[in-house]
């Protein structure tokens, strides 16, 4: 078995990092689960993939493949329990048609968060995310993980929400403290929603774009909800109507 | 200031086993927000306090309280960014009177989801939590973290469920794959609602007690959602009726 090389462990590793993800457009995604996905649907995204002797006869020839020993596994993957497969994936691209249901999101700080959202996007059928500059980075490991493979279908875009908004014709609601009880509001099937940041909620040079403010009623005591299980509710309200 | 016993950083660092907070019934609870709560509604809760000679001054002089270092607290935390208090906090006990919602959980393995289920059981107003013998320990410093405080205010107890189930007069629902849409199911009020690990679901021994098996539908691709996330509608739906 060939080693695998100094210089390939270095891209690999570079690749944590958002800028050098950038320089080589491409990202890691690792685990058997979302590599099989990836061999079954996109295989032509695999740039190359590195996996134990036990897992490579999954691989079709025609993907770039190498096998690795567990301690090289080790060294390249981001993961604290390495497991058996990780693949070099080019940036992803999607074509959008005219969009019905639009997340946008701004400044999602937590990668668990973004990459929930993302997996309930895929689940409820929303059409696209859109994300402020500050939002934590799509090629994230721990937003890929999250995903559990809805990265692949969920195109996510970043741009500056003020400029993407004031270019909407759908309506816009958001999720603000002291909006409109959810379960009472008449919600369309066409529609943009607004999701603030973790600690602060929708910004002030945002609100103005709402059309609509919503807020899920609190019935018992806790302070506040987290963002992706506040996103989790409100898209439920929005979908369970179609 | 007198620096930290090398017994006491045993004892704190001892708290993050399972055997040894059952041994001395307690446990640690980090960061200020939390720790302010304490303070604020269960002073008499706090077993002792660590913190940063900046913040000190907030806690009330009957509690037992020492001043450490920025070191010393890196040393005692479980935390990556410790964050300027610690306390060890005597196990919770709590008084139910007749439940109306329970929560039933199936061996959760995953801290960070039972911690938000108890932080959104507190935001819908949930009575309690139920959870098998085998669901990850309630006072493991991830779940605390996740709760966000939630933790002092839900029940939350261990037990054999089928035993427990077999004794309930509510209704008993459980989220299952092919069970009734939800959004077309009338739920009442009073209900135990049986959520499953999260690779698994619902186990067959339970399956049995279950009166009413519902599911959220999907409208999209994804494969499954998080049963933090699936919790988070199917309590939705329950309360928003009421």
């Amino acid at each position: 078995m060939e080693s695998l090389s100094k210089n390939k462990q270095k891209l690999i590793r570079s690749l944590q990092q958002k800028k050098y993800r950038n320089e080589h457009q491409l990202f890691v995604v690792e685990g058997e689960k979302m590599v099989r996905e990836l061999i079954q649907n996109n295989p032509q995204k695999i740039h190359e993939l590195f996996a134990l002797s036990s897992w490579i006869a999954n691989v079709p020839s025609s993907i770039p493949s190498q096998t690795v020993s567990e301690k090289e596994l080790e060294q390249i993957s981001e993961l604290k329990t390495p497991n058996k497969v990780l693949a070099l994936v080019k940036f992803l691209e999607f074509t959008i048609s005219t969009p019905k249901f639009t997340i946008v999101l701004e400044d999602i700080q937590d990668p668990g968060n973004l990459g929930t959202i993302i997996r309930l996007a895929d689940w409820f059928g929303a059409s696209n995310i859109v994300c402020s500059d500050k939002t934590v980075n799509i090629y994230n490991t721990k937003v890929i993980q999250a995903t559990m493979g809805s990265i692949f279908r969920i195109p996510v875009e970043y741009t500056h929400l003020e400029t993407y908004l004031s270019q909407q014709t759908r309506p816009i609601y958001g999720a603000v403290l002291g909006g409109e009880n959810v379960y009472k509001t008449k919600l369309p099937a066409q529609a943009v929603l607004v999701m603030g940041n973790e600690g602060n909620g929708i910004s002030d040079s945002l609100l103005s774009f709402l059309q609509n403010k919503i807020e899920i009623p609190r019935f018992g005591q806790a302070e506040s909800l987290n963002v992706s299980m506040a996103t989790s509710i409100l898209l439920s309200e929005f979908f369970r109507i179609q």
